[in-house]
């Protein structure tokens, strides 16, 4: 058979973590990186090419990866490309998804193609996991923890503040909870207890660190209620110890099997690199949309809809041998 | 959409587990149990009948869950009963699965039936994560650990021994080898090496314990080669510490995403039940042979075939909105 060709769409974090992902699998083929960006600016040697040429790929390209941000690229470009093309996304904003499924589900329906939502992470692999170990384990509770991991967002929000040169906010899960539910202690869990928020920071030359300090401390939405810790630390180590994005977290399952014995399901992932690791993801997802798509079966699909076999290179027979 | 009827095959530990697991799902019921015995001397208060009677259940049954022995009973009755009915099994002979799905797919397609074979979870749940860790981090190696759990082959082997009143044999995986994969250092593995073996046992009264002991070390395939840890422990400890049936383990994968940056991807279970889990499995499983005999979907199937939404009683857009 030969290769399936991707697209990517959107050349950040994430569309420089499909660049590099390819070239670990020989049955796909980066036929060329798409930006809205001018080619030239791009710090690439992959072919690369302006948003507005993208249609003229339509028979050359077998699946494109979307790579924008989710806030305002993928619930437009999606709609828009997947009239065209088989996509996969890797969209979180989880309160949205019903309304981008369906969405997508109509254009894809309406022009024979296949666009596979949400894959990633969370949401993605976590998703797969709530659903099984909730299926397999009616009776219980099921427990998603994350980090320790690299927020963008929040660590924006500290940048922000006067006095603050640079910032890192790292997520990170109370062990103890974690490990008590683990144990199969039952306990009281909600998203915002059960996590703390840890950050470094660089302060500016004349900054009053206690000021800095309360203002990161009582800001609404980002760290108010939190337990915040605050580390201020030089621009050395700031290079040298946070560059990185890394995250991970763990979804896990309390279940009871019967009344007297109960069951732990674990899941978890320990990520040097978000993007590189979302996009490893995406990328196997881009296999199944590409199989997907030979066999005719359009329309708008989650993690939920597809087999895992489809995620692999080898054939049914090679994986029952192999790996069942 | 009216319940999917469940028929048990055989009562011994994974039959129990079935029956109880069934009582924690409403769009399942319990059909009966068909057991080789007579029926009066299962000890239960379901529906219980003799495996002559079974056929006349054709067309009152949905699913069959075949809980006999991997060794002796699940390839007989398997490839028979599919001819009639659509079934489950935990098939856990993992050389011979490559036939014993050749087998079924033959008889489930010539009769129009589903055949889902080597559910539970190893085969079944660890396998799946082997192929979804594969899939998405090309480059890397997986490592499976098994245990803390009590092996029923090494605990009737021990019983065997001259000298042996009662024993159990728990398998447990090394923790600093488990601990090194986690913390992203390489390992030498092999499975042999990688888990130990411990024996609680009841000496009989006259038993010469040395010569227990080293019989037991040096016991061919079930212990040489392997570090073994014998307890001697009296009735009473015995029948308090050590009637249940734990078990689980960990298939782990540490993949590259690029050169320099590591990805862990884990998933582990902890069980005090294996039956009763394995039972569970079956029974999300069987769920998803309904519905895929409703869907027409007919032939063998593994865990790698079937998309996981088929697991839950849940809708497709209920799955979206809620587990996404
Ligand atoms: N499901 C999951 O588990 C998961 C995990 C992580 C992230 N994600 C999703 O992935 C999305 C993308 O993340 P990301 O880290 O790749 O975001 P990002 O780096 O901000 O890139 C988003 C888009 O911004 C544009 N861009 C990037 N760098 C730029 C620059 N220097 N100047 C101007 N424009 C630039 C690019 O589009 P153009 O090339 O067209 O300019 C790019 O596609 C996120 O929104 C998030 O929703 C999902
Ligand atoms: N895939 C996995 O992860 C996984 C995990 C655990 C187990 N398994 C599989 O599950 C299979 C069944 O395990 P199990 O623990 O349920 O085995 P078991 O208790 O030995 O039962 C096997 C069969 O033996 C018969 N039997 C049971 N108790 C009996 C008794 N007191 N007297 C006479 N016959 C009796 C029953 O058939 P009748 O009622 O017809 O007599 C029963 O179906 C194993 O062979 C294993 O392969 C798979």
């Amino acid at each position: 058979m030969s290769n399936t060709r991707i697209g990517i769409v959107g050349y950040g974090n994430l569309g420089k973590g499909v660049e590099a992902g390819l070239k670990q699998s020989s049955d796909l083929e980066l036929a060329g990186i798409f930006s809205r960006r001018q080619p030239e600016q791009l710090e690439t040697t992959s072919p690369a090419y302006h948003m507005d040429d993208l249609l003229g790929f339509k028979d050359s390209i077998d699946v494109l990866i979307l790579c924008g941000g989710s806030q305002k690229d993928i619930p437009v470009q999606g709609p828009e490309l997947a009239k065209t093309f088989n996509t996969v996304d890797t969209y979180d904003n989880h309160n949205e998804i019903p309304v981008h499924f369906a969405k997508l589900d109509q254009v894809a329906r309406e022009n024979d193609t296949v666009a596979v939502i949400s894959t990633g992470w969370d949401p993605g692999l976590f998703s797969l996991n709530r659903l099984i170990a909730e299926s397999i384990l009616p009776k219980g509770e099921t427990y998603t923890f994350w980090g320790p991991g690299l927020s963008q967002g929040h660590s924006d929000a500290v940048r922000r503040v006067a006095g603050v040169k640079n910032a890192v906010q790292y997520t990170v899960p109370k062990e103890e909870l974690v490990d008590a539910v683990k144990d199969k202690q039952s306990i009281e869990y909600n998203k915002l207890d059960a996590h703390k928020r840890m950050v470094y920071l660089v302060l500016e030359e004349d900054a009053d660190e206690s000021k800095v300090r309360e203002t990161i401390k009582t800001m609404p939405d980002y760290f108010e209620g939190y337990e915040t810790e605050i580390h201020v630390i030089d621009q050395e180590t700031f290079d040298k110890e946070h560059a990185g994005m890394p995250h991970g977290g763990t979804v896990m399952r309390q279940g009871k099997t019967t009344d007297d014995h109960t069951a732990i399901y674990q899941f978890g992932l320990d990520l040097d690199s978000n993007p590189e690791f979302t996009a490893a993801v995406a990328i196997a997802y881009a296999r199944a949309a590409g199989k997907l798509a030979r066999e005719k079966q359009y329309g708008a699909k989650t993690v939920f809809d597809i087999a895992p076999g489809y995620l692999s290179p080898k054939s049914g027979a090679q994986l029952r041998k192999e790996l069942l």
